[in-house]
Formats: C-alpha cells, sequence, structure tokens
C-alpha cells in the first residue's frame, strides 16, 4: 500500500501556467475527460488500480455501440467524487487510481484475433501489481480479462455477474466467443468455479435452453430477477458471501441487468431488470470480499439520449472502485 | 388445436436462395419486421392466434402519433424469443401465430366512421376462429373491438384492464367514442361485464369525476394505484381471478398504465404508475384464464426517443401471447 | 378566503369571439401556456396563490439549463387538472390561483445581484397577502424567496427539502450564493430553524464532507435514500411531521431528488433517487401542515427530450398547489 | 393606423411589482410565451394584426403533432426581436401586434365540424378591422380561414403558396377537406383567383396525378423545385409580381415548402426543398403586395428535436408579420 | 418485360377480410414496412426488380448501425409514391418490383466470412433474371455484390459512386474486406474499369494517401467535392456520361456522400458534402444509361434521431429505382 | 521550426504495454480524447500551437451549454486526420500541436472576475511562444484572449469574425463583458484594429441598432449574410485580403455564423446563415495570411442531438489549425 505522500503525488496535477490542482475538486465540465478525473498514466506500475477502456463491440449480436463506452464512461464519470458517503470508503485515500486509456487493437474484423489481443493486454497487466478496473466494450471482453489475468491466480475464481443473460449460450452465428458466451468459455477452461458463480438479475425470453441449461448444470447460482425481488437485496448479498465467502473473486457487471428504464443505452435491453437503488445498496454490501479485479459492460452511448446510462454506470463504477480500492489498501 | 408438424410447416420460412429457415432463430436485425417475427398471413383461418395492428389515432385528446404503435412494436418484438423462461410456455409450440397485418381504414377524418370499419373488421374476424391480439393505436380501438367480436359470445365478457384512466367518460368535444370512452360504451352496449371488470393502476388528476362515478356505480373494480401498491400485485391477481372466475374474458393493457419512466411514449403520460417488473409478474400470474383476445394500446413512437416505450409493449405483448397460447393449446 | 362567485369570475375567460370558457377544461393543447393553465395575473393581491416563474440559473455548477424550468413546466402543466382524485382536494374551489409571471432581472452575469434582485421581488410581494409558489431555476433561488419573505414570519420556519444534495455547503467558485449553498445561508441568517429541518433523499458522493458536517450540526435532520428505503415513505412522513409539527413550514422540492429515471433533466443528476410513486404519496401525506409556501427547482428542459422531468415536475407542483390550498382554503 | 402613443401603451407591460416594462426586451427567456412576445389580447379590435393559433391537426394524413405547432412556434418567437434589420421595417413601430391566443374547438373528431368551427372564428374576425396572421396547426386549416375571410374580399384573392404539395387533391379517406386539399375547395368556391395563384416549391412523388393536374388545369402557376433553383430565388419573384399585381393577395407557408434539413419537424417531410436564405429573401422582396393575411402551417414540435423547425417557422412568421405590418402602416 | 396485366396481378394485396388493395395507396403508415411498400417475396423470378436488404455492418471502423439500415428505410420508404413527378417515370407500370427480404447471415464475427457470404447470395441471384437494388449495411458490401453479379458481365462494369471517401484503401486493423475498402478490391480483381469509374463527393482529411493514389494512378476520375461545386451538378453529369458511354454500369451511393446537414445517421460523416437537391438532379440525369444494379449504404437510423437520412436515403432509392425500371422496362 | 525528429518524438505515444503508437492512426472511439486527437501537455513552451479548452459560458444570454464545448469537440475531433487533402497541408509535419487542456476557472459566479482569469491564462501564455488556438465557452471569452495576448503585439490586430451577431453591443443586463459584446471592447482598447475588422455572416433582428452602429461607426466591414450571398464566398475572400493585408490578424468563428441546419447547437441559432461548403473554402481561401492566433466558440452540445454541430466545429477547427501551422512552420 502506498502512503500518503505518495497518493498526493500521483494526484497533483499542474497546468500550464505552473498552478497546482487536485482533479477531483475542479469544475466538473473541465479538462479532457479521463476516468473518475483521475491521472492519466501508461505504465501498470503507476497505479494501484488501473481502470482500462476496451473500447471494442465487435461481439454483439444485436444493436451496436458499446464500442463508445468508454468514452462516455469517462465524460460521465466527472460527476463522481472523492468519499463514498455511503460507506465512508475514500478510494483516493487508499490507492493510487489512473486511467490507463484505451486497449488498441490490431485487428476489429476478426472477432477472435480482437479476442485474442485483449487476452494478451492483461497477460501483460498480470505481470504487474495493477488491480484492474475494465470499462467495455460489449461482454465478450470478460472472457479475455479473466484468461489474461490467469496466471494471478492459483484456481478458477469465483464470479458475481450480474446481468440480464447468463452469457452462457454456445456458438452462435460462427464463433464461440461473441456476448453470449465468456463465462461458458471461463467455466470450460476454468477460470472461474462454477460453483463460486452467481448470476444475478437473469430474464429475457430465450430461443434455445442451451444457456440456462450449461449455467445449472454446473452448479452456478442462476438468481433470475423473481428470484431477486422475492429474495430482496438483502438476502441476494447473504447468498452472495455465502457462495463466494473468502475466495478470490472477480465481480462483472452488464448494465442491462438494471431496468432498461435506468440503462436504456445498452444492446440488448430487458425489461423488468434491477433498479439503481438495489444495485448500489448490493454493491455496497460486498464489502471486504476477496476482490481480483471488476468490470462494467455494454454501454452503448449512441442510443442514450440523456446520458443516464452512462450516468448509472459511472456510479456502479464508482462503488466497484471503492470495494477495489478497499481490498488494495488493506495491503 | 394444430399439431407439430403443422405448425413446424407454419413457421418455416424460404428465402430466395432456396434456404429454409425458423424466422425467430435468425439474427434480430434481420428482415421485414412483422409482429414477434411471426408468418405474415391475410386469412383468418390460416392461424389459431392473429396479431392484428390498428394504425389509428383518431381518438385522441392530447399527444399524438399511436397511429405508428404497430409498426414500431413490430421493429422492437424482434428482441422476443420462443420461450418464456419465466413460465416454461412456448407458444409456437402450442399455436400458429401469424401477423394478420394492419387494418385498412377507408376513412379516417370522421373519428366514428372509423370505428364503424374496425367493427366490421373484428366481426368478420369472429366468423373464423382465429384469436384475436390487437395492437393499437389509441384505446378507442377496444370499443369496436369488442363490438365486432361480439357474436362469438354468449354473454359480456369480464374485463380485465391495466390503465392510469378509467376510460369511462362520456361525450367529450363532440364524440362519444374517444380514447376516453370505450369501456362506457361497452358496458352501455352490454358487451362487458362490469361486476367481472377491473380496471388497474388508475390515477392522474380529473376535471370532472364522470368517469370514475360511472365505474363505481356500474360495480367495476377500480383498482387505483396507491391501492395497488398497497395490496401488492400478487394480491392484486388473487383479487382479480376472484371477480372473474372462470368467465370468458378479454385483456386490455394501455401502456399509460405504466409509469412514464417505463413508458415515456404515449399520448397522455400520468405519473406515478406501474413499474414493468409488477406488470410482467402480473400477466404472468393470469395464466390457465379462459382468455377471449387482448390488446395493447396508446404507444406512441414519435415521443420515445429510445424505443423504451414499444420494447416494454412488445415484452407485455408477448405475457399476452403466452396466456392466449395456453388457451389456445388447450382446445 | 375568497367566495365561489369570485372564484368563478376569476377562472372565467373570454376569447375574442366573446366565448366564455373555464380554462381547465379546454384542449390540453390549446391557448397560451400558463402554469397549470391558470389565469395570467400581474397584481399580487389578484390571486390567493401566485405561481411564480424565476427562469435564472446562474447558480449552477454543472450541466445549465434550468433557466427554462419555468417555461416547460407551464407547457407540461397543461395535463394537470382541477380534482386531485387522490385527496378529493379541488384546489380552483379552495382559492383564486394565477400565474403571476416570471422575475424580471435586470443584472444575470453577477450571481450575488441576481439573487438581491430575486429578494427584492418576494420582499414586496410578502406585503401582500399571496401565497408564493415559486418555480426554479436552480436551487440557488430559494435563499432569496426566503429571505424576502422573511418580514411575514415572527420566527425562522421549518423546512421540508427533498433532494439529492444538502445544499449547505459553503463558498464555491468565488460565490457563497450558489446552488448548493442556499440552506447553510438561510440557516446563518436564522431564515429556517434548523431543528425543525428536514433534507429528505441525500445522496451522491462529495468532495469534502462541508455540507453534511453543517447540516448535522445544526441540528438538521438528515435523511439520506437509505434511510428513506429503510423507513418507508410513510414512516418518513410521520417522522415530518413529529418534528414540524404546527410550525410555518416551507416545502422545497429540488427535482432531482427524484432518480434519473424519473427526472433525467436536471444540473447535477444522482443514481438511485426517489421513485414518483413515493413522492407523490408523500406529499399527500403532509396535509394540514402550516404551509407558508413552497417552490419547485433544477428542471433543465433542454436535456429532457421526453419532457418527462416537467411532466413529474408539473405533477408535483400540483399537489403542492393541493397543500397550499387547502392552507389558504382555511382561512 | 395607431399612433405612436397608442402603440406605446399597447406594448407597455406592467409585472406585479409594479414595473414597466417592453417585452421585446426583456431576456428571452422568461415570460409565458406569446407569439413574438407581443401581448395577449381577446378583443380583435385592440390590435391592428391579431396572431393566432390553432392547434388542430385533423387533417393529417401521415406523421401528427401539428396540433403543437402554436406553442412551439411561441416559445421559439421569443428569439425574434423588433427590428428587420434586413429591410428596416420595425413592426411594432407601424402597427399594434397581439396574440389572440388560441381558436377553441368544441368537436375535434370529426374533422368537417372542426373545418367548419374554424371558419366561424374568421367570419367573427372578419367583422372587426384586424389583420389575420394564423399559424397551424395542419394546412387543411387555410380553407375555412378563406371561407372566413371571404366577406371582407369583394372579389377571388390572389394566394401566395409556398408547399412542396400542391394540396388540390380531391377527397381522400373519407374527406375532402384534408391537409391535401385546402386550394381545391378555395378554388372550387371562389375564395382564390387560380390565374393569381402560385405555388412554389412543388416537389415528390405522386400516386394519382389529380392535384398537379387540377392545379394546372386551373390556371394556377405551379413552380416546382426544380423550376425554382433554374430560376433562383429573385425571378421567382419577379414572376410573383407579375402574376398577383396590386390583387388583394394571402399567403401562405407551408413548412414542409423547406428542405428537411431545415425543417424537419413536419408531418409529411419532402427530400430537396427550398433553403431558409432562399425563403427570407424571397419574403422579403414580397414588400409592398396588397396582403390581406397569412398563415404559417404544419410545424410538428414532437419530431422536431432540436426545435429548428419552430425556430425557421418563427423567423418566417417575423418576416410575414414585417409584410403585413407595413400593409397595414399604409392605412 | 412483364405486361399490364402480369404487373396489376403483382401489385394487387388481398387482406384477411378478402379485401383487394393496391399497397401505394393505403394509408403510409399502415402495414408491415416493405421496401417501396412493395410486395414481399422470396423468389428471384417473382420480379423484375428485386430490393434486398443487407442487414450487415461488421465492415465499418468508426461509429456503427449501419446494420439497421434496411429496417428503417423500409420504414422510411412509405413515403414513397408511383409516380416520379419530375421524369414522369412510373417504375410499377414498367416493371414488377418485390422487397426481396434480407440477405441471412451465418457468420457475423469473421468479417471475411461475412462478405463471402454475401457474395454468394449474388452468385445465386446472378443466375436469375432480377435486377438487383441493394440496401446496406455498411460500404462493404458492395464488393461481394459485384464479385457475385460477375457472371453477368463479360467485362468490367463501369461505375458511378457517389460518397465522401474514395474506399480504395488497403488493409485496416486486419483486413483488406473493410467499408473502405471495396473499390480497390473490385478493381484489383478486375470487377470495375477503373477509367469508367467516377468517384463524387470525394472529401475529408486523410491520415495517409494510400486510397486517393490508388484510384488516380488506376485512372478512376475522382471528383471531389470541391470540383463538383465548382462544376455544378450539370457538368458532373455530362463528365458521367462522357466517362461511361454505353458501358453495362453500377452504381453506388454511400448516403455520407450527402452532407451531414442532410444525413447526420451515418458511420463515418464529413462536413461539406452533396445537398439532397443536388444529389436528386443528377440521378435523374443519368436516365437512359445501361444499368445492371445498384446500391444504398451506410444509413445508421440509431444516431438520426429525426430520420432524416433514412428518409433521404429511401428519396434517393426511389430515384434509383426508377432508373433500373426504365431500363428493364426497355426489354 | 522544430524538426521532423523532434515533432516526430513529440507524437509518438506509448502505452501500458510499451507499444508505441501514433495517435491520429489509431482507431477513432479509441483513447481519452483530447483536441485532434493530440498529445496532452501542460506546459506552454512544450508545442509550437496549443489547443485550449475554455469551457466557460457565463456570458450567454439564452440558451446555455457552451461549457461543454471544449469536451464535444475534442469528442468529435477524433474524425479529424493529418493530411488537410483539399490544401495538402499537414498540420503535424509542419508543428508540435498539443492539447494544453481546460483553463480552470476559480470563480464563475461572478462574469466579470471569470473574465479577468481568462485574460490573466492569457496573458502568462503570452511570454511563451505558443500559438494559441482556443476552443470555448461563449463569445465573450474572445475579449479577454485578446486583451491577454495583447503584450504580443506591436499594434491592434486585425479580425477576421465570421459569426450571426457583431458582438459589439454594449451593456446588457448588467454587464459589458456579455457574449454580445467582446468586440466593443476589444475595440474600444484598441486590441482589435477596426478598419482591418470584417465581420461576416451577420444576420437576424435586432431590438437596438446599438451594435451594427457601433461597427459601422468604427469602421468595421459588416458583410451581412445577404452581401455574403450576393458576393459569393470567393469574393468575400478577395474582401478580406484587401482589408487585412500582411497585418497581424486574429481568426475567431463564432458557430452561429452557420446556419442552423449546420449548427442546431448553439446558444443562439439565427436562421439563414453560411454553410459548411462555404466555411470550409473560405477557411482555405486564408491561407498565407498573418495569424496571430484563433478561437472557435459557442458549440452547446446539450442541445446537439446528432453532434453535428461538434463535428462541424472540429472541421473548421482543422482548417484553422492547418492556417495557424503553416505560419509557425514559416519561422
Amino acid at each position: 500500500m502506498t502512503n500518503n505522500e505518495e497518493r498526493q503525488a500521483f494526484y497533483n496535477q499542474t497546468d500550464a501556467t505552473g498552478e497546482v490542482y487536485q482533479p477531483h475538486k475542479t469544475l466538473r465540465n473541465t479538462q479532457v475527460a479521463s476516468f473518475m478525473r483521475c491521472p492519466q498514466i501508461n505504465d501498470f506500475d503507476a497505479a494501484d488500480i488501473g481502470i482500462i477502456g476496451i473500447p471494442y463491440d465487435g461481439g454483439l449480436t444485436f444493436q451496436t455501440g458499446a464500442r463508445f463506452g468508454p468514452r462516455e464512461v469517462r465524460n460521465q464519470s466527472c460527476m463522481m467524487r472523492a468519499i463514498n458517503v455511503s460507506t465512508n470508503v475514500e478510494p483516493y485515500e487508499l490507492a493510487r487510481v489512473g486511467d490507463l486509456g484505451d486497449i488498441l487493437l490490431k485487428d476489429i474484423f476478426t472477432h477472435d484475433n480482437a479476442i485474442e489481443e485483449i487476452r494478451q493486454y492483461y497477460q501483460k497487466l498480470a505481470e504487474s501489481n495493477v488491480m484492474p478496473l475494465s470499462v467495455g466494450g460489449d461482454h465478450s471482453v470478460t472472457y479475455p480479462i479473466l484468461k489474461g489475468l490467469q496466471k494471478r491466480f492459483d484456481q478458477p475464481v469465483a464470479l458475481i455477474h450480474f446481468d440480464a443473460h447468463t452469457d452462457t449460450w454456445g456458438e452462435f452465428s460462427g464463433s464461440k466467443f461473441h456476448h453470449g458466451a465468456p463465462f461458458r468459455l471461463a467455466c470450460d477452461e476454468g477460470l472461474i468455479d462454477p460453483t463460486k458463480t452467481l448470476q444475478i438479475g437473469i430474464r429475457g425470453g430465450q430461443n434455445i435452453r442451451d444457456g440456462l441449461i450449461y449455467s445449472r448444470d454446473k452448479g452456478m447460482h442462476v438468481i433470475t430477477i423473481e428470484d431477486f425481488e422475492d429474495m430482496g437485496w438483502r438476502e441476494v448479498c447473504v447468498k452472495i458471501r455465502e457462495v463466494v465467502g473468502t475466495s478470490p473473486v472477480y465481480l462483472t457487471f452488464d448494465i442491462d441487468g438494471l431496468d432498461p428504464a435506468y440503462a436504456p443505452g445498452t444492446g440488448t435491453p430487458e425489461s423488468g431488470g434491477i433498479t439503481m437503488r438495489e444495485a448500489q445498496r448490493m454493491l455496497r454490501e460486498l464489502r471486504g470480499m476477496n476482490f481480483v479485479g471488476a468490470d462494467l459492460v455494454e454501454i452503448a452511448p449512441q442510443i442514450d439520449p440523456t446520458n443516464m446510462t452512462a450516468l448509472n454506470g459511472a456510479t456502479l463504477l464508482f462503488e466497484m472502485l471503492c470495494l477495489l480500492a478497499e481490498k488494495v489498501g488493506e495491503k
């Protein structure tokens, strides 16, 4: 864990007139928009937590545009501040949090290649000490994230997965790597432990039962939106802790887990989802778990005329950042 | 009830290259948008359930555009699938469901004439065996639907009516057939049994108490949004079953029954309505009732920039379809 | 209190053809849009309740446009009617309610001067008998409203304050009068009694704890959104009555107290807020309290593509009007 | 013609604090939005020129919402000022210009009845001395305007008609009074002189040649957009003067005469129309003609997300006002 | 060429009540939206001209969503009619024009595979007699169209190409088949004759000169927007005829050839383009040329809030249809 | 002038994996959005040309939001490339161009103070060698820019000013520094030479003639939009060169100089303005003049749903950058 002085030095910025300023305290509409207004860095070891943009949406099957997710989440994250009043966590007092920029892809026209490039990025990241907090892009990116990070873990990780969809389908339209498949791939390759996996907010019709059957057969804990509503968010959190325990755990939040009233700007919206109040309280209830990384995916700004989806996304990202910062700060 | 082979033959489509495909399994953004991606038919007897567009909004009193409701519900219904995971109903395994196209009106400038044309359409439909699932248009269309179907019933039907408004007002601005009046007309003419009628989600101010007084005087069960909230959706469903019993029952869903956060695109939105989670669970709870038809009305795509209203509408339409398919499948 | 005839005379309008009409009963899309379709007046004593527009947003710190709030609330208030069906209050049977137009500011480029101009307006208003119901503009306007009205009260007033933010911060960006400060100013100057002040719906991160500390140190009752959710709206209302009792009380509703799903069009939206159903039921539960005025602020129509924020705002404004009308009608 | 003092008295307004102000000089976003920020009047004789809203769109055949045209033109007309810098005309120095409010219709569900009500309004207006400048609403309203005004003229009037469509079709969908028919009706009834009628900007495909044939057979001067472009706006204006001469002439501007890039918010937009620079220069070139009235129609604010259509409409309305004011000022 | 009776039979439709109707004469907002409201067919030989949707945008490099182009062009094409008034061409009197539906792709995650699937479709089509008029999708689809059709031609075809970009770049981001490359591929493979190719409307900056150099080196006639403006549309058409002569010629229109004021809804908009008036007049001026097919690409409805891009696209498509119909009608 | 190596080093970026890349050649939707994708710097001397954001709009009188101009121009400038194909200028081969970030204001609530802060920033900048290219913000910022830069000039500078308004009004609403006043202030203080000042595109009504009279009395060359259209852009450019000659000249482009069809997202749009084709060709025609700086102002992204205004703004900014780069490259 870094000390106060190091963190102070990290966050202090200087403008061209020589004025030193703290980016979280400037006017919100000012400056180049970085994630959470954090310093931009290009060295994995320069920060304790690195927020990474993955502006790629080649795994989508319906409405597109998640490739602009990182940009608009950066814009909207200027509404975020330094103190989480609900939990009293102050992430920038616990960790150096930097914006690592976006992954630069060399091949976007063959989905499988792009997936491999993302994997390589996280494999390099895994050689550093930085804790990754990633912003998609479509959900297909979580598989190469987990795959790239694999060497950091000595075991399949637990997974807390908020989503309308289980994302455990098989091959579709010529690829097994699409945005409805990452957790089948991750499970098949031993990256996640299905018995320590919870899929929360699942809903919507299906054309084939393949995904749901896979999840359940493997022992994943599928909490449909009806289960969720009947249990209430508090009991769901009890269940999460019970399933995950102290295992290393990865958190992935597909914004379409939210109801379309809260997240209209997403590729495959499903009516009748989680509200923001529920989502925020659940994330706060997960404090102290053994997080190894997290991501937020599927925000499509082109179809989000009020930017509400990206604002809610940035708000959830801040909660995730607080969870990771407490983990990093423990050290 | 049709057998499997007949249904298979019904749903299989062939493209110009000779390829046979199942429309629910193609990419969502492809093909001419029909309701639920179902085959387009122009013969009442070609299907067990016919989805009918009524692109007419001449009964509106404020914001217009419900005439584009069928078109956008068709577009958004490409997000619907074949299996209702929450209830395990698979409507296309139970019934041939076809898109009957739109009613072609010859006179749209005299509201009363248009109403009569719609009535004639349903009178012809009533001579066939098809179960009608209609998509408006404004709510004035439900009266001629019920009137046209009258010969099918040997009694006034029960009515489950989701709406912000009772739609039992008298003459307004020169016509008794406007979109705030269908259920007064239907009641006065013995098309519905008011003692077996429930109006759910009622709210908003009034300039005259006329409508509410009519509903209550006739014995309709008016469940205001406050009643609804205090009872909870489960108890409301108990009440519905208690009131309707095994009577033949028609279901009409005015999208403005939903809160504007879920349905901004409607002509007379009223703050503080039903959520989608509540609406979906209620509709599923009505399985096994003796349905004779259903409709969805008042979706105004011009004022729905994210298409959320039409998406939620299509989702409710799928639930209604499942209810009707189970009824049809019983036979 | 005025008698029926006076009120009738007040509300009757005549058009250029000599036709007399009641504005609440004409078609909604017609006529110049005044607040609640009420008569426009330019004399404080011509009405019992005056609705006043304050088209000023010079106190904003992020997204702008609340200066168009009065105009769009006027537009959307055409959906409001004469009878509050939920409470049976009929405000136009209790009071002459007029649209007093907008405050005309002479200096909008120096925030402190604009604040002083607003104060002078309410000081003049305080010499009349009219009950003020104001529509902002940003929240900075509530301080000069309270200051201008001060001579009417023989004591600091109680305050019911719905908001995402406590608005008790100190100087920011060169002014102590910005939209995050009105209640610190009001408290420091003895305009409000902090021990009879409730701040409801508070949430969002902070960069400095200054505001929250101020509120709590002064004895204000800060009900965060988590408190609110855990208590439920009914218990919150019990608490409000307990705190305020029969004291003269001012009601201020910042539209960002609502969740962004219900109020996307506001300058500093905070995820996870109050729903419209909760807001409506709370306001209705406050009947019979000793109201001395009310305001609705922070509606920014430029970023509200469906006008839902202004519609919900107009709906809340109608509830506030009913509360004030009952108070006025008591006399 | 009124004198300076009368006009000054007419325009001076007083607010509730007793402050006298000139509405055209207040901040644009302030006050209840009247046409051109002019005083609201309800007496035909109170003004020299009356701007009248006709919030009716029952004659439309495709996209709806022109019923909100008057409201949004009022809103956008706050951008208009007192001096036409291009022509040096100052309309408020020449005439008392008042906002006469909207026509209140009693029957909107039978198009033919609504048309008759509008006719009656203008028949009453024709008994006064006010010059009418009307804002629709759909184009069907121009027929009853001309019909109602008929008694003022001792002859069929000349017509300058900007539009994408000739609006000389016959009966359609059950009515001969729809928005594609006003000038056939007006011609058949001797309200306009077809040989002194110019239709400018005509374009778009046709399903039947009926309208174009009618126009040409009757001797109307149809200037298609191709003619227009080849002639240039200056030569078109020469032609207008040549055709109309000193005859009493009515000007009607359908906003869809403009290209959709300048007027996306209209019911039946046609690609490839008049630009605003062309429209403005043409209107200014018509100074000194013998105008008897004018109207602006078919602005549909619901489908005009930037309000550009209403802004351009308000700008054209100001040019028309200047033309009428010069005529009125002559007297 | 088909005779009148065959065409009549082709266009006549029957609804479920047995009513026969002509689709171009029904109300525009009615019926399932097919291209130009033409009959839907699934047999290449059932029509003389087939309009084909290619809902694929895997070749895009920036803003996405052209996969929804066919759907929204279908919607907006309901504004099109049967008679081209400017040219007096009546396409439905010359040819049976059918909507062939969309190409069903089996592999969308590997761009090169999707391209091959499209090629196979047109190869099959080439075995019939139907004239193809295609609607993309991104511009990468034109290469497989030309490749698939190759067997129909005994020579490289001439090309009239409206666009902001030459689309003759080399490999980019791992594929040579992206939307900036189709005409380089087509030229390299002898599908088009570069000396008979015109690229019209070219503009925008470049990062590498590769594309422009390729075009010019191969002898393509690159008409930049500055050239275009200086020549005027008439002279450009003279040039087109001079270059193409009587050679078989394919017409491809990238909607981004238009200025963003006319086509905001496209993936890579370039400021300062062709106006709709210019585009329409040019297309009409190309009558009588030896067309072998045409396409319209790059319409991205998600970022086209007024649908103006799709409306202008549909309008251009109608002009193209007229050009093809005259060619087909010659036979 | 820097040499090639220095520029190369300046532009090369490295990501966290150690990969070196050239930002103008990455995928457009990637990376934190800086102006023109140029390196972010915080040292005036680190670049030859510095692009500066001024996210301040406190000088506005009507629609607000220009404070978000820099952010959205940064976003949209990702569409810009390295080579100006029309002029063959390659700015990054001529100069190190850096994004200097935004000016950090300490007092935004007193307009006059904010103006002074901006002045101080440019005064510091004037001590370095960097050429400033600024992005507003509202037009009030140009006065403090010119004032701050004054020490660099030994004379009042010439001014090329594109705008709908002369911006030479006197005090308004309590301040002489508002967005309609910068050039009166600049002229009064000898910062600009009015006889070498051109104001191009001027239009719109006026309430007082004050501004226009001032401009003309001082000898400014006011080219109204009618003058502009009659002269044509080429002759206007001849006039500009004639007036300015070789004098040091500052270029200021108010986006509302464009027609609203090209720039709907601006605070005070005026119908009937400059087209993008005209604007681009004019800017290119100004090559070789003695530029000392430039700015682009009044882009209001909140009211620009397609981002067209910011895209056109970024395109004009690139042209300005090329003009400045040629000047810098001369040295």
